[in-house]
């Protein structure tokens, strides 16, 4: 029996429905940050994350920090390339945008790399672009949240190490950590920014990274000092090894909530083994895919390669608005989100599957979203095939 | 009774204990951060900040941003003085030499003007200052966390209106905000910095700003763009305006429970007179400071004009240091900290007392604090007078 209230599923692409343990884990009474017993919280927290993301490397570096997934941006842009740096963004849609304009904030010069909606940037074509200019990153969005597009790591990590080695694989693992497969070392990547409140499964409030030893390397050989203050390495680096390491250390004060609820869930995750969720999650997600061709409609996503395992962005049938069908989910007990892509946003809804929705056999949320979009489509006039 | 279990009553500056409520709302079931119900209760918490913070001029604009109290910096450094700025930063200890770095990060040129460990910069020092140089802004930590020195806020205004009137005063009341008084439009404030774990009693994780309307303007009139992305007003403005408004609005995903947790707080502080918090608080630093007198030891602070009323920074005796002494507290149910001043770290502890533990009449954590702290003195072989 859950001790959460009756209340809808919370079925968009973050935050997501979290479980029970979790929740009860921020109400944690109040402890100092640099006691002893919080400390072994936060430093145990760091080493299962080096096993969430398939790290074994001792150079690589979790950072935690309170903040949005957003932060990580600013880690990377701050920490990880110097003003006049250029840096190629690969575009799926809204967050690429945003990671560009951080870069430029910064200074850092960013070209966009961009794809008809619904894809991704092809190989070859990245290729080129690797080829025309000497980039000190690469970024790509694992699954962009705006269209459900997902990226494809490892061939562009094999792609990078081919054409332009020196360049660092930067990846936005906002709704993909958790979900998708990330074999950090084995894949080479040099860094994955992301967050607490999608398929990790902790309320909203913590910033993730994971780097890798040439990552700090590069960080450590800077000519400038890191121009944000709060999300400076400089800064974090000596704390997050001590904590690490269960020394307490202060730079500025995390929340101790949070981390609880952190290593609750990082404690559920690595209790199995990871393979067997990424299944529960390709598995929910073709059911839902399923569903969605079976009720005649459209992935904004246009292929079964480039579609993401933790959410779905779904085509409204023509002339139909998302208010015209959220409002009527949420009286069934579900509720999806708008669209985000600026070109677009009226046209399609985000259908989320990820976390304990999909990994606890007592919950039922996908089955109940899946009839009540079935529901509400007919109520608002349409005609499945 | 409680519903939190047994635990030492964390008596450090920050993070304090909290109220049952306020944790239970950590608990909060999941939801979305763009759905109404969320939206109304961040769009409440930033009206009832204007309650706290006694301001009632429209144009005073409240932000609450996921980060550390810290983050605080780099909004002022990014969002209102400019590379190349001068800066005027009265020091009082550990954090203006952090806040100094902070604007240095983003190009800003900060002078410090310092006072001896134990006291603040005095009025003719600050007025000398302000003359020989034009300075963006002052800042001034109202209760600098590291020493328990309390800084005139008033006076200071009072004076810089007289000497430099277009300079911005900034206020780092990240120990200060709700438990000292803070007249925010009276005082002719430009901004307060502060936290969410300290006197406003809700789990760390937030960042929490006031900005006057003229802090607005000179954001509004900046030459350069904001040098943060996480931390830009531009950024985020729009998105506090609308939540206020009571409409959903998207930059970076905000913690739901956190800002839950921040209602509830806020609810329980502006339904009662302030004056009688601060009272409390003023009446609760009087017995604490009298224990230690009775004790014979000597506060940091060195007067009573300067000493702070939500903590109290007490030298232990003559060779004695924080390790001989913090562990027999806590297995007496006492949580202290230890010294944080890099000059005189291992010569004093750190006794806070803000929030429920002084507001709470069901409440005994300050008697049995200074109990605790008699007791384990004479453990550790001091013979009080």
């Amino acid at each position: 029996m859950s001790s959460q209230p009756d209340h809808p599923a919370l079925l968009i692409p973050g935050p997501i429905e979290f479980d029970d343990e979790v929740l009860q884990a921020m109400s944690h009474f109040s402890e100092s940050h640099v006691g002893q017993p919080f400390v072994n919280c936060f430093g145990e927290s760091l080493t299962m994350l080096r096993k969430l993301f398939q790290t074994t490397d001792p150079a690589s570096q979790p950072f935690v920090i309170s903040g949005s997934g957003t932060l990580g941006w600013d880690q990377v842009a701050a920490n990880l390339s110097e003003p006049g740096d250029d840096v190629l963004v690969l575009h799926t849609g809204y967050f690429a945008d945003s990671f560009a304009d951080c870069f430029e904030t910064y200074g850092v010069k960013a070209t966009q790399l961009k794809a008809p909606i619904g894809d991704r940037p092809q190989l070859p074509e990245v290729e080129k672009a690797l080829k025309e200019k000497k980039y000190k990153l690469l970024t790509v969005t694992h699954t962009d949240t705006s269209t459900g597009v997902l990226s494809e790591i490892k061939a562009l990590s094999e792609l990078v190490q081919r054409v332009s080695p020196e360049t660092l694989l930067i990846v936005d693992g906002v709704c993909s950590v958790g979900c998708e497969e990330i074999r950090f070392d084995d894949w080479k990547i040099d860094a994955v920014i992301t967050a607490s409140q999608k398929a990790i499964g902790c309320p909203a409030g913590l910033s993730i990274v994971m780097a890798s030893g040439r990552a700090i390397e590069t960080f450590k050989a800077r000519k400038t000092r890191p121009n944000s203050y709060f999300g400076s390495w400089k800064n974090w680096l000596p704390i997050m090894q001590n904590y690490e390491a269960k020394k307490p250390s202060y730079f500025a004060t995390p929340s101790p909530q949070l981390v609880r609820a952190l290593h609750t869930t990082l404690t559920q995750i690595t209790s199995r083994p990871l393979e067997e969720r990424f299944k529960a999650h390709r598995d929910a997600s073709q059911k839902v895919k399923k569903a969605i061709a079976d009720l005649g409609l459209k992935q904004l996503a246009t292929k079964p390669e480039n579609q993401a395992n933790g959410m779905t962005a779904v085509y409204l049938p023509e002339g139909m608005t998302p208010p015209q069908v959220l409002p009527s989910l949420l009286k069934k007990g579900v509720i999806f989100a708008g669209g985000l892509h600026k070109e677009i946003a009226t046209k399609y809804v985000r259908f989320g599957h990820m976390g304990v929705s999909v990994t606890d056999p007592k919950r039922d949320d996908i089955d109940r979203a899946i009839v009540a979009l079935k529901e509400g489509l007919a109520e608002a006039g349409y005609k499945a095939p």
